[in-house]
């Protein structure tokens, strides 16, 4: 008699996206960080949970930070790392976690190698402050140090740079099941008249998410449905069965 | 002997936003009502003080609107609203506050008059389902029920609709001062040449709060400066002294 071997349920892991900065919340920037974030972490394994923004306040970023990295596996932060005065993230992280604020070695050296002396400024250097126990994080296009302490990568803000640097920790982050994404688009499908079958098709798939959005184009609105899930059959399973859906109700289905 | 008038200090008004939707966490979606809602509440005297974004969970939106209508004057929720099972911000809302969800008799007369007997399926009709003493927000371009409850604004995350909901609600929101922005632009400074100077002219005016923003023209770097503040002459002197420190640096001021 061989034990039947039953399949643990995939590991999630989940993360969360701090923004830092008045900029965005101004209105003076338009946030895109977030959206590189996601699609950085789906491969891998992580989902983005939540983000927020906070402005360039240390009460908040601290209260943010401490928050998010209690209740996820990862949190990233963009923004704040500058030589300026208003580049207050890396003391706000440190005071978040009770930690000192030490000069860095391998930073003051990557920052020390980087300006001619003369051109070495205080400002400068005391971007090599980073919370003590932290791992420097470098990157191809700048000397603008991030770091990762704990379970919070600290990155930078500007979306070259912290493209960049995302690039450099995709190797540390240690991610769970992949959840895939298919769309199913339905021109000319009211929301309105797929919500009971579609409520009906989403209820009987308990280990997939649906999500249904409307478009607009050619003149008209259609609902896109969207179905996530870490199990590919499942998912192509799901897209005959809203496929089967939009067929019945007459509409022409866009792969 | 005449009383010295003393004036009040400037009355802050802060409010933030709550993104509801899958949609941006996966990357699918690119954000963009943030920026719209912090350049429409600007002139009403309103400053955007911090955003969320959380999945279409009602455990998530319930705790998030709990906890930014009790620390902020307003809160504006986008997305949810919609008549599919993923639309759930209604339901949420009326969580968070304890209040029943009824039939809505201003939003059922709406959707009623909008479709035809036979189209007034039981999911549009669920649309009218909105937290006990709801404000609806009518707009010009659907008739997506948006409503106000309590401190908080309940609008559609469908960016076009949302810009209509917020020139409805415009006259309903009592804003504070109104913080002005000036922006100096340096070409070729380094934020870590200006750090020490531009720190020193922020300390030395509390009533203003000061940016630098690295960023890339004509193939070389430079800073940009902004200051933001309700006073309009001490922006107009922080101007002075910024466009000096850049002149003492060496650089040409681009305004």
């Amino acid at each position: 008699m061989s034990a039947t071997a039953i399949a643990p349920p995939p590991r999630r892991v989940r993360a969360a996206l701090l923004v830092i900065g008045d900029e965005i919340l101004s209105g003076r920037t338009q946030e895109t960080n977030l959206r590189t974030l996601a699609q950085f972490l789906g491969p891998l394994g992580v989902s983005l949970a939540e983000a927020r923004v906070v402005a360039d306040d240390p009460v908040a970023i601290k209260s943010a930070v401490r928050a998010l990295a209690s209740a996820y596996d990862y949190v990233f932060t963009t923004g704040g790392i500058g030589p300026t005065h208003d580049d207050i993230t890396a003391d706000a992280i440190a005071a978040a976690f009770d930690a000192a604020l030490d000069e860095h070695p391998e930073a003051l050296a990557l920052l020390g190698a980087h300006y001619a002396e003369q051109d070495f400024t205080p400002a400068r250097r005391r971007m090599a402050r980073l919370p003590h126990g932290a791992r420097l994080i470098r990157n191809k296009v700048s000397t603008a140090p991030g770091f990762m302490v704990r379970n919070v990568f600290v990155l930078a803000g500007v979306p070259m740079v912290m493209r960049a640097m995302l690039e450099e920790i995709a190797p540390w982050i240690e991610g769970g099941a992949v959840t895939h994404a298919i769309e199913i688009r339905g021109p000319r499908a009211r929301e309105g008249l797929i919500a009971a079958p579609l409520e009906a098709i989403a209820k009987a798939r308990p280990n997939l998410s649906f999500g249904s959005y409307p478009y607009y184009a050619d003149g008209d609105f259609g609902a896109c449905v969207v179905a996530r899930g870490t199990d590919l059959a499942e998912l192509t399973e799901a897209r005959a069965a809203v496929e089967a859906m939009f067929r019945d109700l007459g509409v022409t289905i866009v792969v």
